[in-house]
């Protein structure tokens, strides 16, 4: 078995975390690390990450996140912020950045560049949105892999109220809109009621089809 | 450094294969395995993967896919292709195949299963494929991760016409969705502009804010 597979056979959404267990936060560097490293379409990195420790700032998230209490019985709270549109200035910053690191201009980067700056802002917000938004899960699974690597457990999360998080977190501000969120901790394996549950995924036969 | 980190560093969107060289079968299901492993929204797996190797057909894609060449200079192409919708069906399949599994109801499942069938089907079509399409990143992030684990190259592409894709494969027809495609094979170095370039990422500070 591979270590990627060991990793996500271990990996759980894990129901109850010890809110006496802090992750140490070189653990949480390298999570956050290879979510920053992972890819993204054009490169473009349309998303930031938060990491909400605020105890009372966790609250006012668990109460609009169902009272899910693995939000402040984790230690770490990863938010995950999506561009709320794909700007010139955005686009550009992205690949002014990516000359200045690489020392040169290319020509098949440049046009590249001008048809992104061509199509991307002259969509619809929530279009642009969305697929930010689809990036942002990329760094998720990333994060998932990651945290396990590490032996920490986490739970993604779909359930809350984004627009109520927006507020509290100032994001719209920012230009940015929350997506999804992700607890990080440790498993209290004697309170949780999934720890000990068989894993359960459809057949590799219904859910791979090969066209030979 | 971490494996993971190490592995992220590693990949990059490959852009010139070797069409010489196949990944071998056994790397290939190792990766389909990462992505039928890794999480999505409440378990419900809501998408398939499509592993096309046909050469006729890759040509097909290519010709749709802007005539990248991966496409047809890796080995396998991988297709991500979400639910066109959530139908109480599907969602009573992964219940009832988790119970089967489980071999016994637990009560609170259940009302979590009611729950989701009172609110999922009762939603349009495409608000149910775009939050399907989401879950299909996070194997897409899993399986780029899986790649690089096993010394594989590939390219995420969202660059194709997705209804002319669900055309080629008759996606329509299962209930799919093209979302992104993956090429796997391995990197030609000499002939691949973008190898030997810095990987560029906004530093830290500008991709991660504490909230503390």
């Amino acid at each position: 078995m591979s270590d990627l597979i060991q990793k996500l056979k271990w990996r759980y959404a894990t129901k109850k975390m010890n809110p006496a267990k802090a992750v140490p936060q070189e653990k949480v560097d390298r999570i956050l690390e290879a979510i920053r490293l992972t890819a993204t379409s054009s490169g473009l990195q349309p998303y930031e990450v938060l990491v909400v420790t605020n105890a009372e700032i966790r609250e006012k998230i668990k109460a609009i996140g169902w009272n899910q209490a693995q939000i402040t019985e984790g230690s770490h709270l990863l938010v995950f912020a999506a561009w709320d549109n794909y700007t010139a200035e955005r686009i550009n910053m992205m690949f002014d950045l990516t000359n200045d690191e690489r020392g040169f201009k290319n020509e098949g980067w440049e046009n590249y560049r001008n048809m992104l700056l061509s199509t991307y802002p002259a969509r619809d917000a929530e279009t642009n949105y969305q697929h930010a938004a689809r990036q942002a899960y990329i760094g998720l699974g990333t994060a998932l892999v990651a945290a396990a690597e590490e032996q920490v457990d986490s739970t993604p999360m779909e359930g809350f109220d984004p627009a109520a998080l927006d507020d509290i977190l100032g994001l719209r501000a920012k230009g940015l809109r929350s997506v999804v969120i992700l607890p990080l901790g440790y498993r209290e394996e004697d309170k949780d009621w999934l720890v000990n549950l068989k894993k359960v995924r459809r057949p590799t036969a219904k859910f791979v089809t090969e066209v030979k």
